[in-house]
């Protein structure tokens, strides 16, 4: 077996954890397993860089802050090889422009274009576990960039793309991928298998595993990921493509998930023609400002009532930007609601089950929970609901759509 | 001019002082110059490194200690770039496998092989300062190398001779080149200027201001290293070759030095036939014990005494070994001097002028100092003496070559 794992920032925070690593990897490649590891910085090493340069500049410069923040990529897999070769397992280090892990030149966001294997897989021949500087990567000129947030995840799949890898294995402080959020619901469940839509969709929403872009990537190249604890041996969460192994009929909905930083936004009486929602939304993206949940109500006697979600810290400047918009366009008034909470069902399955959205609502009605609006994807519902009912929704679904730990006899 | 400047670690120690840098490196750039500049680690980086390290193996593999110590470097210069740019400065920082600074692959004491100037002028020529990461370089294979201890220096003066730099400055903690150290004595006088050969066989003797390999760099392609502070505006030291610019007929002794970390051991009568020596030495290096001063006095009845000076860490080491090979090579026995203190002068003018050595040990002599063994090259002279009169050694040779404070009452 070809195997990547991934370690995040806790799995390497001290010597004593790098070598609990080290000794995981061992008991890889006793196996006979290749294995290429990717690691991230030390728990807080990447703040303690980016703090250093915004005490010099609020924006530092984005190539310069690459050079530095990518420094702590460099110490984690130079500290791992050192620990290796200490336990007498040959290993070599190498950071993004020796494997060359060529990226676009987006500074601090920059994405993977190809990534070179001749070298990687002749260190692999010779035996060795080769140790890769996640996050980071090379651009055509020879800059230095980094892959944003997470990026190591992101690199750790693309290795495991361009090598053809059997597995790759993220190692987290989480043994896996949960139904739901386990301190908004206890009977939340570790899932065994997650379908790569589902764990995007699950990913986007809050469940805060693996980088988005990661799952991305593993579902383009096919690349199965397993999540797991570093700190322990649990099996961990399966992300792979639907197919044979997966028996999905049983279990429609794979997660519940819950957000609550989010303000809502309603534009009334818009004017029902066109080029309305146009002005609307390049006003707020020329401010930067991202917006989630999007409905337009029905129109009625030509005018029609938009209704936005963003996130709240931006929610006072996107009021602002619409109130000015409103006279502009001749609405009649603008109104903003702080106090809401998102609540999503997550599920491959949804799109084949009917009912499954009335499901939903009757649920929330039992409850008592009025429903502010609602938005569907092909694998996702999503209703906003008033806040203080957020935790009893996620609650109140999770069980109805029979994720409860007890109710579940054998695992999906 | 094109000017390549240094700055060790304390200059670079913290955010205030690399403002302090930049400052500095933009008063040239409003001058017109073009600057390059090359830095160490902030103060006390690269040890942190190490001790993380260390705290795996005591002997770390030395492929992977390079690749985790040139981080220290890497994060100077990127904060160094971000701070330029900042203050309206455009710069562009270049780790050792940016610029292609190559190296054989000696990992932890890397020697440079050659230096690719092309990008670097480019960058020069776009008006940008460019901030390279001192200490490192890379291999033919990409692998990441150090130059050692101080290589920084080393950095800074191969620059200057690719780029044929007009000067190359470094700046340190001290304001120059001192006659002898200022802690032993009192009197102690900053030189204006001071010969690569001279300075070679000061920095050896102790004033550690410049990596020596720096400085035969420097005397090899002829660089012109101006030594200054970094905490203010003294003239510093120039280190140059000796030519036209420099009077160096006034004063013959440019620097009076001392050692008193080094233990003396003699092997007496040693049988006066050939291979002796090399019997000694050969298994002093085999235990990798570096031998300093080496004299062999005239032999008496086929027999003679070999005195030598180890560190004195090694001191033991080196006695026990001799005491064996006393006996094997039938010498008479060891005798060792852990008491004791090296002072030497130095100075280029030395060789053309008659009487150095016989006033310096006159000098001695008044003084009551004993001497116990003497050594000479072009440029130096070396007494040993018991450790108690090292001090007043110094000061007295210092005070009769002319070298005190109230005597110069003109720059050399």
């Amino acid at each position: 077996m070809l195997v990547v794992q991934k370690y995040g920032g806790t799995s390497v925070a001290d010597v004593d954890r790098i070598r609990n690593v080290a000794k995981r990897v061992i008991s890889y490649r006793e196996k006979g397993d290749k294995v290429v590891v990717v690691l991230s910085a030390m728990a807080g090493e990447t703040d303690k860089l980016l703090n250093l340069a915004y005490s010099i500049d609020k924006f530092p410069d984005e190539r310069e802050v690459d050079v530095l923040i990518s420094t702590g990529e460099q110490v984690s897999s130079a500290l791992l090889a050192i620990m290796l070769k200490n336990m007498l397992c040959d290993a070599v280090s190498m950071q993004g422009h020796q494997v060359r892990i060529v990226t676009d030149s987006s500074y601090t966001k920059a994405r993977i274009a190809t990534i070179e294997k001749d070298r990687l897989a002749a260190e692999l021949d010779k035996g060795r576990v080769v140790v890769v500087s996640g996050f980071q990567g090379i651009d055509e000129k020879g800059d230095i960039t980094t892959l944003g947030r997470g990026g190591s995840d992101t690199t750790a799949v693309a290795l495991a793309a361009a090598l053809q890898a059997d597995i790759c294995e993220i190692y987290t402080d989480v043994d896996g991928v949960y139904t739901t959020d386990p301190s908004v619901c206890h009977k939340a469940r570790r899932l065994d298998k997650i379908s790569y839509d589902e764990m995007l969709e699950m990913a986007s929403l809050g469940a805060k595993v693996l980088q988005i872009r990661s799952v991305e990537l593993a579902k383009k190249y096919n690349v199965p990921i397993l999540v797991k604890t570093s700190f322990g041996d649990g099996p961990g969460t399966l992300v792979c493509k639907e197919g044979a192994t997966m028996s999905m009929e049983k279990v429609v909905i794979a997660g519940v998930t819950y957000n609550k930083n989010e303000a809502k936004i309603v534009v009334r009486k818009v004017p029902d023609k066109p080029g309305m929602a146009a002005k609307i939304f390049t006003a707020l993206s020329d401010a930067k400002i991202v917006v989630d949940v999007i409905v337009q109500n029905v129109s009625k006697k030509d005018k029609t009532d938009i209704t936005f979600t963003v996130s709240r810290t931006d929610a006072k400047k996107a009021y602002k930007i619409m109130e000015e918009m409103a006279k502009k366009i001749g609405a009649a008034g603008v109104s903003i609601d702080e106090d809401i909470a998102k609540v999503s069902i997550v599920g491959s399955g949804m799109i084949s089950h009917a009912g499954i959205a009335s499901k939903m609502f009757a649920v929330l009605a039992d409850e008592g929970i009025n429903i502010k609006a609602i938005t569907t994807s092909e694998i996702k519902l999503s209703c906003v609901v008033e806040s203080k009912y957020g935790q009893l929704a996620v609650q109140s679904l999770h069980k109805a759509f029979g994720l409860d730990k007890e109710e579940i006899k054998e695992e999906m």
